[in-house]
């Protein structure tokens, strides 16, 4: 078995070795600069686990799971012209660095790089792979669609709140561990297992990054505390307080999202007091939890000696205890 | 075997039972609208016909050759973002009859829903067709972004021009060709000869895109003759023509460059005069029945009854005399 530690430092050489500088430069410039300049690598991580859970020899998962990096990668660079973002893991994003036609055409290049990495899988199992993949790679479109629609809607409920970020976040994370457990040799029935386990991780996460960004340590997590609330984001908190809230407290949120600037002290401070008052914390919580433990169950049916989950286990105990 | 027109009822049909509406319905209407909304539909029928070559049941072919379909709508959709046109087809561009996040969206979508297609084939030749398919899609992205350079470049050589109308247009319709027959059943031998053909085909093609806008048949045509001169588009004759030129005609050429919008009809009229000068008409038609006669070539080396290649020398000749 790898540690995490292994497992990440046959990742970065992997992608250290890449040749991804092809002609034109102009199109494959910002690949490599958006490819190469970081992030947490937490899909390839995946998929490498995943895999080492049916195999000794991840080597084969190595370009497939750089695969879906690159795909993931590609749908942050659309994102953030879309989404009108000038930074990213703190460099300029693309569109900003060259221009919105350069992001454009090599977020395009990306999409397709991932297919070519992924798809070089061994043949046997080649089918599966790109079903999986197709599927989970429309998913995330039809996903960050919904996060664009609810940017224009006054009322999203919890429930499409959690189907939006399912669709955007976890089936990736669970098309990684499918991925990851079929190049590994794993039978359908824990690759599907595993798939469970990748989505519900995912759900937990993102219900995670929520919470923290209301109730983080500011110290540990990096930056200020309560830029979702100053934002009027929909997070998980805000929408599940607008449900829970009576009319007066209705009121005083709606009074709250309308104050922009002015005090944003303040409005973090009376927004997380009504959230506290409703029990937002409590129940964000008891939901990830929920997802956590699904995702333990899931794991713990797969087919593999337990001592070959640990690393899994653990992966996923710090994700889900993380404080940045 | 199939007649042109029994290919594109078949296409036809097929589209329209497509199930394209999927939710969110905000990120499959553009999807709908735009492969829907038709187009010569050149990639399916050139699929079909050389699947038919080999093979008298064309079925098989119809769902992937329409994943080449949509992935040429989907850089269509992406390119006129990138040349913020405001028409396709005499239709409104999708980023200007929604906006341009919803074209990207749903342009990305389009690129999975093609990959979703394609490799909907057998599993026998799934290897063989996604490595086709992802070289081509590679290329396509690599042809668009020549082209945007070209854009900011003085000098092209017509070296450079050719690569890139090769990437741009005629590796895709290589790519159909080159996967309809690997469904038709077709060794590699044969179906690397059809690559060539639609190689071929597909540079004649282009080229005889640049005649025609210069010396196409107004009436015939369906719209202006000489819009290229008009925008000083760095079409094949252009290029050759500043190739060709001694230093007098240059400045002459160079001077016309820098009229935009006073005088169209004489623009024109001076900038064909200059081309006649130098022969450039004949000389791009000689280089397009070059490339004509080496497609042929390569489809007469390949091993099928010579009567099962009648509809494809029908469509090229088509193709190659068209006046439209």
């Amino acid at each position: 078995m790898y540690s995490l530690e292994e497992i990440q430092n046959l990742i970065d050489k992997a992608i250290e070795n890449l040749e991804i500088y092809r002609e034109p430069k102009e199109l494959y410039e910002p690949v490599h600069y958006v490819f190469k300049t970081g992030g947490k690598r937490l899909r390839p991580v995946l998929t490498l686990m995943s895999c080492n859970l049916f195999s000794n020899n991840v080597d084969e998962a190595v370009i497939p799971s750089l695969g879906l990096e690159i795909f993931h990668n590609f749908t942050l660079l659309h994102d953030d012209i879309m989404d009108e973002a000038a930074l990213r893991r703190n460099h300029l994003t693309v569109h900003k660095k060259w221009d919105q036609n350069v992001a454009i055409l090599s977020g395009d290049v990306m999409a397709i790089l991932a297919y070519e990495y992924i798809t070089s899988c061994r043949e046997e199992i080649l089918v599966d792979v790109i079903r999986v993949f197709n599927k989970t790679a429309r998913q995330v479109c039809e996903g960050q669609q919904y996060d664009m629609n609810f940017e224009r809607v006054l009322n999203v409920t919890a429930q499409e709140y959690l189907k939006m970020i399912e669709m955007k976040t976890s089936v990736l994370l669970a098309g990684c561990m499918h991925i990851g457990a079929l190049i590994g040799g794993a039978d359908s029935k824990n690759a599907e297992l595993l798939y469970k386990f990748g989505h519900d991780v995912g759900m937990a996460y993102q219900l995670q990054d929520d919470l923290l960004d209301t109730y983080g340590n500011t110290e540990v997590f990096g930056k200020e505390i309560g830029g979702d609330i100053v934002a009027n984001k929909k997070t998980f908190l805000l929408i599940k307080a607008l449900e829970k809230a009576d009319e007066k407290q209705q009121i005083e949120i709606h009074h709250l999202l309308k104050r922009l600037e002015d005090n944003p002290k303040k409005k973090i401070r009376v927004m997380k007091k009504i959230f506290d008052g409703l029990g937002i914390q409590e129940l964000t919580k008891r939901l990830a939890s929920h997802y956590y433990i699904s995702a333990l169950k899931n794991l713990n049916k797969v087919r593999v000696p337990e001592e070959r989950k640990i690393q899994l286990k653990q992966l996923a105990d710090t994700l889900l205890t993380r404080e940045k």
